[in-house]
């Protein structure tokens, strides 16, 4: 049942600022019920609770904070058709890919119980006391990665689930000990609040203090900005633009205690197709970089912005591939009113450039709703990137830029004037590869994500994934908000000196009762720690 | 041989903006020879010349770096009592205490050698291909942390061996593969051109880019703000005042691209004594917050400022310890002019309030030049503090603050008070400890390091060690900038996705050519990967 309220203390919260409706960009229909704005009251009182379940949360095992991820992702599988539904009419993506989204958001929630579960993952370290060394004795150190506080996640529009109200930032919040305070993304409120009360639900049924959890609807920017800047809030993470990614980065660094934020926000993801691929393998790579650019009606931050080709038959035969493909692409609605008006401004300035040719454009017919976007295909000389580095700006949707350039000193000049990217593609046979050390060095030095033989958008959660970037693809490139990794995002070490057993975080006591990987004394072990034996070990050296 | 200028492209280089000379702070005697300011065109000669380093240093193994590391130690050995004596000279600390920390400062370069050397820190992790998941394939996923770029480090005035030129920010900076341009703290230039002669020559011995360390001379803040700028910087440490740390961070928040920007600035370390300790050991611990308060002339961020004590004769006793200690102490020479002024003027402020008793201060001989310390022991009431929380703020020089409260509830309303801080101290009975599971659990939301029965003077640099903490004690709480651990602030995840053997880093090669620790589908192994046992265990499975 959707209230149009938000959520704090567990509950729908009436009241409010203004209102708004969901809207379907397939049929341009307003959607049932009104929204009601959250206040800066609304805000404060969100902000005081979660403070206060953060004394509680943070003190939660992790097999408790597992169970919580756990239960939201049970809750998230028992509404899914609802859910699905919801999405489908608030957003126009079909059904399938929202299916696939859903999984996705429920794996996640379930690899990051995993990950917390586990116990590892807190880079527990142990260096024991000396007491008799010289000089000085050394203390019994210990540290361990601890919860920051109250997290702020901003839902995003271009994934209504995997990077909303239960995905990656607040499943990683979550998994390291931290209450979530999530500002729904308008372009679907009816799906954010269902998710919502699973979460809120979770809360209950796992025993949590509520103000664990508060979704927030807000107008505009303004409780965006009122989030960052409340004094309870410790950290941000955030996916969208590069205008209101920075802008929350400016407040989040000019508090009177400035905090973590990390934004998601700009990259066009650059393809580089090696000479021996680009002969051997040009209608296959036309048909996947085709596929890749327009997925999703391009509303990927991992979209293929920019394909950067060797002038000659080979590239000719790629374009004319891709051409076909665009001239044969439907059209789709794209996620709002708003996207769609800012990539129709985006083709009309690339349209606008003189050096700037419209390769092929898919044929729409007449009557479409305005928030139909037509995939186009652009093509640039590479020498006009560099008198108009403006032309590799991100334009949001299904459009892609061929750059075709002269030599490889030029390939080498055009890579090192890209900026920070989320990925950087190489398409390559193995001694194009052999060939290309200089080009890999200068795009590991671009992209936190680097791609052979294959398309950045489809991006895997596991362990080992990086979806972040220099700026301005993100705020900070140590960094990721895909995979378990982004935990890392929401924690700090806290460093423990001459604490007595009974007075350590379990994670930190000699007899290792989790049972999880430590560095004791630089080695990594998942032995107890008995300072008996390591005297012994001394003594036999 | 000192020339007075800076060292850029591994040689002394002449010109600049202006001069100035050292000084001796227990003679008030300006020391030879005059130093000359770098200019701006410096600078950017330096970043240049850095960026260009960086494409080389960054690529080299872990154990050519550790060579760097230790060949710089080495050097810093041989010269030790040139730069001992110069050190003490310019600072007017005693020679054992530069002796101590030229030891660690050579001890901490030979750590982060090991460290790198033995490889495992990277963070490898490899998530194999899963071709025949369904519903789709799974990509050969792998992520590993790589350098980010040059970095500025600010040497400090109060380590002018182990925070300045060859500190702990230069030694992780290095070891994780990044050139370092140092901005020279002006109260030491003798000590910091000799050290960094070492690195230059040490820098040529090891055959590598001489850009890869520049050390600068700069007038006041002009060239430490020019640096944080400069677009080819991309990362920052520093050690010093609020106002200069903060001042930074801004100048790092607000670039075209902003960059990580790690300061280390106030802290008021407050020690809590808990009523048995208080009653059994009150002498004892007098005698120890004496010595840590004054120790280095209080000129350190881990001085003890802030004494939380329950009111009653316990109390009286430990204060009564603590005068006569104070009255009887003597007084020595502050670092520099302008330190020992504000450490005055800090006093002044302290006892123009009324609030505020003096209780007891260390008598001075009138003809004690300017820049000599006098220890002051200061005294107010919880209540007085609630009322006024400048009281809490850093007085940096040998005084502390005895705050004495009615009852634990205001105790823990104070602790809830307090801003965030480098280190919390608890002086306790194993059963005082276990009745402050409340006190705990708040402090450890204050403060990196947490401190039972000590003192947080003596900041150990080891694997478990966090220098760190929340606003205002540093910029980021996330990082530490002593131990092993400050390796983390200056990297960034790389991943490589289907990339083939040959094209990746050595760390993620299937054999494990380094024989690190990695992550492989979420286990910590140092065995290779190799794709058929993987299957053939999930075929017996």
């Amino acid at each position: 049942m959707l209230t149009g309220h938000s959520i704090i203390n567990g509950e729908s919260h009436p009241g409010g600022a203004g209102t708004f409706a969901g809207y379907d960009p397939s049929t341009g229909a307003t959607l049932e019920p009104t929204y009601h704005y959250a206040s800066l009251q609304d805000l404060a009182l969100a902000a005081d609770l979660a403070d206060e379940a953060f004394g509680v949360y943070r003190q939660l095992p992790g097999k408790d904070r597992a169970r919580f991820l756990r239960t939201i992702a049970t809750g998230l599988d028992s509404i899914a058709a609802e859910v699905i539904d919801r999405a489908h009419r608030e957003t126009g993506l079909p059904e399938a890919r929202l299916k696939g989204e859903l999984a996705r958001t429920v794996n996640q929630l379930r690899l990051f119980a995993d990950v917390v579960e586990e116990g590892s993952w807190v880079n527990a370290r142990i260096d024991p006391a000396q007491p008799d060394r010289k000089p000085l004795p050394r203390a019994d150190i210990r540290s361990v990665l601890r919860p920051i506080g109250p997290i702020a996640v901003f839902g995003s529009s271009n994934f209504p689930l995997a990077f909303s109200v239960a995905g990656g930032d607040t499943a990683s919040a979550f998994a390291a000990g931290n209450p979530v305070l999530v500002k729904a993304h308008s372009a679907h409120p009816g799906t954010s609040e269902l998710v919502g009360q699973v979460i809120a639900r979770s809360a209950r049924e796992c025993g949590l203090p509520a103000g664990v959890f508060a979704l927030l609807f807000g107008a505009g920017s303004k409780l965006g900005a009122a989030l960052v800047q409340h004094p309870k809030v410790k950290g941000v993470g955030f996916t969208g633009s590069l205008t209101a990614g920075r802008s929350l980065m400016d407040l989040a660094a000019s508090r009177p205690e400035p905090i973590p934020c990390f934004t998601e926000m700009s990259s066009v993801n650059p393809v580089f197709v090696l000479p021996e691929a680009l002969r051997t393998r040009n209608a296959q790579i036309a048909s996947g970089l085709f596929a890749s650019f327009t997925l999703g009606v391009g509303q990927f931050c991992t979209k293929p912005g920019l394909v950067f080709l060797p002038r000659g038959q080979d590239a000719d035969a790629l374009v004319a591939e891709l051409k076909k493909h665009v001239e044969q692409a439907s059209c789709a609605p794209m996620l709002t009113e708003s996207i769609s008006k800012s990539y129709r401004s985006g083709l009309a300035a690339r349209q606008g450039k003189p050096c700037v040719s419209t390769v092929a454009q898919a044929g729409a017919p007449g009557d479409l709703a305005s928030s139909y976007a037509v995939p186009v295909l652009f093509e640039i000389a590479g020498a006009d990137l560099v008198r108009d580095p403006d032309l590799a700006g991100e334009v949001f949707g299904p459009s892609t830029l061929v750059i075709r350039y002269e030599d490889r000193d030029e390939m080498l000049a055009l890579a090192r004037s890209v900026e920070g990217q989320l990925t950087a593609t190489l398409h390559g046979t193995e001694s194009d590869l052999a060939a290309s050390a200089d080009l890999i060095a200068i795009l590991e030095r671009k992209a936190g994500r680097l791609i052979v033989n294959g398309f950045p958008t489809g991006v895997e959660v596991c362990h080992a994934m990086v979806h972040g970037g220099p700026y301005p693809a993100t705020s900070d490139s140590r960094f990721t908000s895909v995979g378990t990794q982004a935990i890392y995002r929401f924690v700090r070490p806290v460093c423990y000196q001459d604490f007595p057993q009974s007075a350590l975080p379990h994670e930190l006591k000699d007899e290792n009762p989790l049972g999880i990987w430590r560095l004791i004394n630089g080695s990594l072990t998942r032995e107890p720690y008995a300072a008996n034996r390591e005297e012994m070990l001394t003594a036999v050296k």
